[in-house]
């Protein structure tokens, strides 16, 4: 059973995941590329999953098999179990929890060889669309506080299979990452009475030399304190706590600046590893005038190291005016 | 000229480095493994690193000669510039600072080959003493706020050269990891009226099943909510909240209990990638009462993913209990 684990000093929550325990010889193989002589989400491979949470498929299939266009499925290593009770208990000095909570794959494509970046926008929006469909389910759930859609692209971005797919983890309590934005963005509320992301996208909007593209409802900047070369985020121009909450339309527009960010992001890199995260409110329903959704994707170009870790200070060589400059110009 | 420049949502500092600016073509190379060809770090290529700023040498040999057994010298390309003036300033909504710090390098041997865990304790205790000395000197110099002596070992860990060396880097703010285990520990010490730090050693002591190793005045242990498999600190038993203050007797236990640390970490996982950050007070003289200086090894083995970025939540797959036992049993 996994178990949470908290951090004397720091109040930072640690999953142990000790249901994957990984012994030192383990990780010896770690270096190698993936394999991809088998895959559990390509169409046939249905029953090596466990049964789908979710599909979307034409009514005249079966569930778990051939057909589907997009396939929810809870992970088969989860980091958190939703069979685990709501504990919370002390260790000595140390204060533990059950590891309760859900993790979701979202397969987003039954294309082995597809990306967001390479895909039609159609079939993004259906992404997106199985997004909002399985936080609103979550959202539901009594004492999760927290859901987070992320991706991982690419084996250097900790990626363990190449088929496009993306991850919902739902926790019991708030991360402490978004924690942070939260009482941030609040502090700043309290003091200008206004929405310091509604602020960003204003400020941005007057400067123009780190907006990487704009449509009617979003927009994509290389943030003023971009920790990442070409870290991107996407923003809805009208504030929005709630992801939950998107509409059609912005559903449509949402999709296509995601996946041409992306797109720029491939041209301009060659295809480099990166990962996405969905920042929203918490569903316990704070953040509603200050908080305001955004997805960031963040290129793994980089290595993090000693400076980064010791100090949570980045080391940012490339000026995010540069990067949007950089990525304005890709000719999709 | 470097800069600094603040997220207006997380208040989190950046360091900007223009002066090394990075363009999409250069991180092309960037899985390429480091060439060993020429290495100025070797004796008889002194001249090709900047003017050392100490050497231990014997008294017969001129400054920036081949004879030396630790040098310190200016990293060619700082991320932070000693010759900056402090100044703050504001960017429309945003809040910049010039890029004043110094950021130097330890070279611990002049072998080519060496690493800690594999040198003599008498050449560890010689690093230690440069650090000791860079940073009593370093803590001298006004508006500096923080000092921190870290290594990155191997490319994986973000090490661009392969020969021995450790980093430090000193900045005009309190980084924002270290002000969060500040706040912590003064937290705990508000409530308990008793160090955290020391705490966990007495707690860890009592139960014994995550030490990896301790002698009359160190201890080695792998934290109850470690993030990262097989993560090794080390502390001093008896209170001590800054570094700089290390004297002799400890500074001979330290060194090889980092040492011996180390060479268990290189015995079980095959010489993995890692990174150690040795954090301490900051250099404006709090902490005196609740903060406990400390050396943390983190150990590169899984890749820091989308959910980690999103959520500054961990998952880490082998319980630190686990960890420990392999350690202690390494045979050295």
């Amino acid at each position: 059973m996994p178990e949470l684990r908290k951090d004397p000093i720091t109040n930072r929550w640690v999953i142990i995941a000790t249901e994957r325990a990984k012994r030192p010889m383990d990780f010896a193989k770690s270096g190698e590329e993936m394999k991809s002589a088998f895959c559990p989400f390509d169409y046939g491979n249905e029953y090596t999953t466990p049964p789908e949470i979710m599909a979307f498929r034409p009514p005249d299939t079966e569930p778990n098999s051939p057909g589907w266009w997009i396939r929810v499925v809870p992970n088969k290593f989860p980091a958190l179990d939703p069979s685990s009770r709501i504990e919370r208990y002390g260790h000595g000095m140390y204060d533990a929890m059950m590891g309760f909570g859900y993790h979701e794959i979202v397969i987003e494509t039954p294309d082995h060889n597809a990306t967001i970046a390479t895909m039609e926008d159609r079939q993004v929006e259906e992404v997106v669309w199985a997004y909002k469909a399985r936080y609103n389910a979550l959202a539901k759930i009594p004492d999760l506080k927290y859901i987070l859609i992320f991706k991982n692209h690419k084996r250097d971005a900790g990626a363990s299979l190449a088929h496009a797919h993306s991850q919902i983890i739902a926790t019991p309590i708030i991360p402490k990452r978004v924690q942070e934005e939260m009482s941030g963005a609040q502090m700043y509320f309290q003091y200008k009475e206004r929405c310091v992301f509604c602020d960003i996208i204003y400020q941005e909007r007057m400067e123009s030399t780190r907006i990487v593209e704009e449509s009617d409802r979003f927009i994509a900047i290389n943030p003023y304190a971009s920790r990442f070369p070409f870290e991107t985020w996407v923003l809805p121009k009208n504030h929005s706590h709630d992801f939950g909450k998107i509409n059609e339309k912005e559903v449509q527009e949402f999709s296509q600046l995601m996946r041409r960010s992306l797109l720029r992001i491939h041209k301009a890199l060659e295809n480099p590893p990166y990962n996405f995260m969905l920042h929203t409110s918490p569903t316990t329903g704070e953040g509603n005038r200050f908080y305001h959704w955004h997805l960031e994707i963040v290129p793994r170009l980089t290595k993090v190291a000693g400076f980064e870790w010791g100090s949570g200070f980045y080391i940012n060589p490339t000026p995010p005016e540069d990067a949007a400059k950089f990525l304005r110009g890709v000719e999709l």
